[in-house]
């Protein structure tokens, strides 16, 4: 089977993380993963001190597997939530959206490994300056908020530009793209898309089953006028939003980021996907099945072994 | 050496194609790129009948192998190149930016492989039912017009829903993306921006130039609200064009329109690369030599032979 330093380093299974999805990634998904051999994450996005640390006790309790927390760094908490990791006792820590620098080296001292989420080579390369087990190379094909390079065009680049592992996450919901992300030099993957529609995600019925529908070209991009762009389903929210976001003059930049408060939530946990926001990456239309953690993570290996395993085929 | 029913069908030694670059694909690039071994493409966008024929007869002087048109179908000319590519006895034709029904059945009668560049899997598909030999699968990671969907997320879902064979484009500057289309069920694949510092390659200097010395997050997607997008350089034309894209009641769809006129022949052949638009894709980061096509394409499949030849020491 598959198997490279981030399996071996972080004792899990396969190389496999699930993306901390904000509103999503719970205990409930995060001990499911790990506990399928991959490594879950629990996303502290949404919480403040507190409740990331109830969130934790409850994951610990449903599983005796490694698991991480991701990060937000953009949120109002993240000073409390990059102590409460360590007093927990986490073992593994991703961030997003920004520069993790001022809490690395505590983090370090507590022997966590941290794992920045990069969109360039620049930032790939001051976190390694700063100390990170990994870097995670993330496409702009993936789902919430998202870069501008492609998992194509990124990961080989970070590859090249850091001496520690990458992670590729990004376009990845089969086999053929996990063995694929190996051939640009990945040594892992995070998955996110695949895991919304998995048995153990608590997500409203709604999210998933606009997931399970959705077509190769039903995903947009809203946010980029504000800098912070996030790919999502096409909906009626995401029609207005995108009119008004190419309005400047008459919709103020003020108006436009009230217009995202809260839709993650409404769609993700009250299963209004009409006038709220369904974060989904690309590969949302091959994800047509609901199944157990499990299954995803032996379905992606099992595949990508065998296309990695017949890849000399080309080579005559 | 890599060898699959692109090659073998096409009669060329290796299977890759050179984008058909508006402004920039000629009878020089074609050749030369023929003459490499893989298939050079004249770009008929910016010729009518007479120029298109000229072109095809310099680029026959030129070179003794296969080569083709691309046909931008959105062309005034595109009825009359259509019957030049017929009556030059052009033996592959691709096509971008439209679908190729009305011409497709000359084209077949007349023996001509015709290859669409497809950006969703429901053209692939239509494509297929009318006659396609093969389908571009196109990544938005791409130079110049370009879908929404990346490489990684759209060829495995082309690959999936045609029994034609697929080559996966944008993305690709060396060889271990090469190899990561053929993990995603490519079986040849087209390269643009790397060509296009090609000593071979008749554009000014300066657009060479800005090419070799791009960063990895220095491209940027204009034309979005008009609803044809297109990927290049960050410039000072790029930063005026956003600005009044995001500005709809001020600046109208038909202002915005007239922006665009002209913008990539003033970069690419008067090197005007300030007012001017230099189409690239997000690899141009990583090309950072000229070099003779004959080297690009050796180069390209080297890496590629040996990534795909080691890519079983990932399975224990």
């Amino acid at each position: 089977m598959i198997s490279t330093v981030i399996n071996q380093e972080l004792s899990i299974e396969y190389p496999i993380f699930q993306g901390g999805m904000a509103w999503v990634a719970d205990a409930s998904l995060a001990s499911a993963v790990s506990n399928a051999g991959g490594l879950g994450l629990i996303a502290a996005m949404n919480s403040n001190g507190e409740q990331l640390r109830a969130e934790i006790k409850k994951c610990k309790e449903m599983t005796d597997k490694p698991f991480g927390v991701n990060i937000m760094l953009m949120s109002p908490f993240a000073d409390e939530v990059a102590d409460v990791v360590i007093e927990e006792g986490i073992k593994v820590v991703t961030t997003g959206a920004g520069n993790p620098g001022k809490y690395m080296e505590k983090w370090l001292e507590a022997g966590i490994k941290v794992i920045p989420v990069v969109p360039s080579t620049a930032l790939a390369r001051r976190m390694e300056k700063l100390g990170a087990f990994a870097v995670i190379a993330e496409g702009g094909e993936s789902g919430g908020h998202v870069g501008e390079l492609t998992t194509m065009a990124l990961v080989p680049q970070v590859v090249d530009a850091v001496n520690i592992p990458v992670i590729a996450a990004g376009g990845i919901a089969d086999g053929r793209q996990v063995a694929a992300c190996f051939m640009l030099g990945a040594v892992g993957v995070q998955v996110g898309t695949r895991f919304l529609v998995a048995n153990e995600c608590t997500i409203a019925q709604e999210y998933k089953d606009k997931i399970l529908k959705a077509k190769d070209i039903d995903t947009v991009v809203t946010g980029k006028r504000l800098g912070h762009p996030v790919r999502c389903l096409k909906s009626s929210y995401t029609r207005e939003y995108t009119k008004a976001e190419y309005n400047s003059s008459v919709v103020s930049d003020e108006e436009l980021e009230a217009m995202g408060a809260g839709v993650l939530r409404l769609a993700a946990r009250e299963g209004d996907v009409k006038n709220g926001c369904v974060l989904a990456g690309q590969v949302a239309s091959m994800v047509t099945k609901e199944e157990p953690c499990r299954d995803i993570i032996l379905d992606l290996f099992t595949e990508a072994e065998k296309v990695l395993g017949g890849a000399s085929k080309w080579v005559k």
